[in-house]
């Protein structure tokens, strides 16, 4: 009825979490802003593909060819955490806890949904190992069964004398996405790691 | 820590009903998607000030100096539907029913909050009546404590010989179960109960 209202809601409605009553109630939220308001959004949408990066290092976001993980020369660099996705990344720092280093490998093996060793970033992995002097591997990968299985995949396939394979505690509750794990959960759950190289 | 990120996070957990967790959701949603998305959503955002206007006659959102409703020759322009604000409007248009006009009062009497008649659109709605040929006011604002007393007011202050000024109807709502319905509601229900018998 109102077209530019119109195609604002089509718009937000189509992002997740977002259904038509609160795409409306936003879009007339945004209305009664000031315009500099709309604009620094309009702003931040329109620029983040451009100025967000993926590391070529660890393949997390960043802003560089590199990201700020591993260009903080504080970090452990010995210590390796394997993650699924950049958002699991957000999560371990938030606690701060962690040091050391991130590897993000762009899924779990999911081979129904086509989802083969190939299509995550396991060569990177390997390549990374290969030049870099680590320590330890922590697999901080979810507790579903595609990630368990990823985990035991990456175990067995980098398991020698150079370096420790740990896993995160099972105190991980059972059945959630890694984004969902409550803070003292995750905290307990990188502390109490546990060793699962093949020897 | 990723800069553009953080602050699409935080421009994004400035909207109602969207928390710091959604708006990093929809912030790595909105990473993956194809840049002309990006665009689109940024251009809706950044134009909506400029492209959508208040109508002059009845002050429901439009795109020109009259909404499309005040301008379709096909409503009934007798009837004027008095709501609280554009959200309203949209829930009587969804329905489809209604074929009159409205009138935007822009908030309901609330003297704590400072709301008084002079900051409602009630000296425009009297320039209307003395204008416009209205055959019935229809009172249709919320059932707070508030609108209640909104909704007196205007009755008192308009009532004459000229038109009927008529109010919601107050009642059990649809697809309800009887036990459910409050005390207050249930009293105007069979205070204002209709005759259907069969004459």
């Amino acid at each position: 009825m109102v077209k530019p209202l119109d195609d604002l809601v089509g718009a937000l409605s189509r992002l997740p979490t977002i259904g038509k009553k609160s795409a409306w109630r936003l879009a007339l939220h945004l209305l009664e802003r000031p315009q500099e308001e709309l604009d620094h959004l309009s702003r931040c949408i329109g620029s983040l593909k451009a100025t967000v990066t993926l590391c070529k290092r660890c393949f997390n976001y960043g802003t560089g060819e590199v990201c700020d993980i591993c260009n903080n020369p504080s970090r452990d660099s010995g210590l390796i955490c394997i993650v699924e996705k950049p958002m699991d990344v957000f999560a371990f720092e938030k606690s701060g806890l962690y040091r050391g280093l991130y590897h993000v490998l762009g899924g779990v093996l999911s081979p129904l949904s086509g989802v083969t060793a190939e299509k995550l970033r396991i060569a990177q992995l390997r390549e990374r190992l290969q030049k870099e002097s680590i320590r330890e591997i922590i697999l901080g990968l979810g507790s579903s069964a595609e990630a368990e299985t990823t985990s035991m995949y990456i175990a067995r396939l980098f398991s020698n004398n150079q370096y420790k394979i740990t896993r995160l505690a099972r105190g991980v509750p059972a059945g959630i996405e890694l984004e969902y794990v409550d803070q003292i959960t995750l905290d307990h759950a990188l502390h109490e790691r546990t060793d699962i190289s093949y020897k």
